[in-house]
């Protein structure tokens, strides 16, 4: 019976979700500022976002780990023009894995397990941004502050504030390093679409997960203790 | 000179561990209790660890989350008989990629910069076992108590005491996940060494990239602010 309820509830989350793909804005156009503001609570560059703990020097030290270099940073910015167009089926397709698992389903759904349609709609229009963003992969301060704001709107401390959602108030964080593989699996075939070479499109995917993860570390910041980061 | 003193710390930890390489003694052999007790600190089974804080039904749920099945498990169980007789030299190549990377071998030197040699070498037994373990993918009540004392011995509440070594006392938790990268990305050439078809190859590194994913999860436990995880 619960896990009739569970299912019930997903095909609910697919279902608001279906509405919101008819309902979103255009994405940002390159370099055309006005457009990104239509973005509900999409605050990248904002002067109100608070700084990130994370240094540009401590940032580059990851970098170093990940192995991400020079090659990854052309692929990522080369998969802009083979993404882009396709946002919102990638977005189908993860909307829809979401729904699919209840833990997941969960954290956009109130204390008696509704999905708030609202908040899945403003978080899909970021979610779309946050494609072209990982793929321009700009890494200045700007960025950084908004990976620490992103973090903290997975986390107690901001969760649900920017689109004042009736949603649980916590994201667990064992959640959020898990999804790096599920989103970077199901990018792959998007990849392949652009017309490159098996190798190309391998370099893209490789660059993609590099940067994910480290988008992910970066997200976690407010979960860890004092100190420990 | 900062760098070329860094480098040289590198280069004398590879010194260490191609020391280390030569006196490791051979690796437990499946169910033979006796021998894996040889390895200093490998408490798998041991009635002395505290119980993990996550249950086996919420690991069921990260499974699902990063889409690890039955396939999986299979191709993670095949993978043993690849990599066991390759371990010394896949250990090699992280412990080669960890000594060039000053900021990953600080965590196994002390605070004037010297790498312990002893303490790798400890490691080093432990990692080996490791890839057999990870192959092996039990996923028991056991196994889940070892990955929280593992994510233990990474941090400030653990770190050097089962090898009573002369390091730094804590691994920032930025590069447990950070590490996912290098750690699989590195695997792959092993990997095809087996004489698998290219899809059964991919299989593997795939369920090895998963299984990795997960454990780092538990490792990072208690870095985690209490009720966030």
């Amino acid at each position: 019976m619960k896990a009739v309820m569970s299912l019930a509830a997903a095909l609910g989350g697919l279902a608001l979700m279906a509405n919101a793909t008819s309902a979103q804005e255009p994405v940002k156009k390159k370099g055309d500022q006005e457009v990104s503001r239509t973005i509900h609570g999409y605050d990248y560059g904002s002067d109100r976002l608070p700084r990130s703990p994370v240094t540009l020097e401590d940032f580059e030290k990851l970098k170093a780990t990940v192995l991400l270099g020079e090659g990854d940073l052309n692929a990522l910015r080369k998969s802009r023009a083979v993404l882009e167009p396709q946002v919102d089926e990638i977005l189908d397709v993860w909307y829809g894995f979401v729904g699919s698992q209840p833990q997941l389903l969960a954290y956009f759904s109130n204390a008696a397990g509704k999905p708030d349609g609202d908040y899945l709609q403003k978080v899909r229009e970021r979610f779309g941004q946050w494609i072209l963003d990982t793929a321009d992969a700009r890494y200045d301060q700007a960025w950084l502050d908004y990976q620490y704001e992103i973090g903290r709107r997975h986390h107690r401390v901001g969760k649900n504030r920017a689109d004042d959602a009736d949603a649980v108030n916590h994201i667990h964080y064992r959640y959020l390093p898990a999804l790096i593989y599920p989103v970077t699996a199901t990018l792959k075939p998007f990849l392949e679409k652009g017309g490159f070479a098996p190798e190309e499109v391998e370099a893209m995917h490789q660059a993609w997960i590099k940067s994910v993860l480290l988008q992910v570390i970066l997200w976690s910041q407010p979960y860890v203790r004092e100190g420990d980061f």
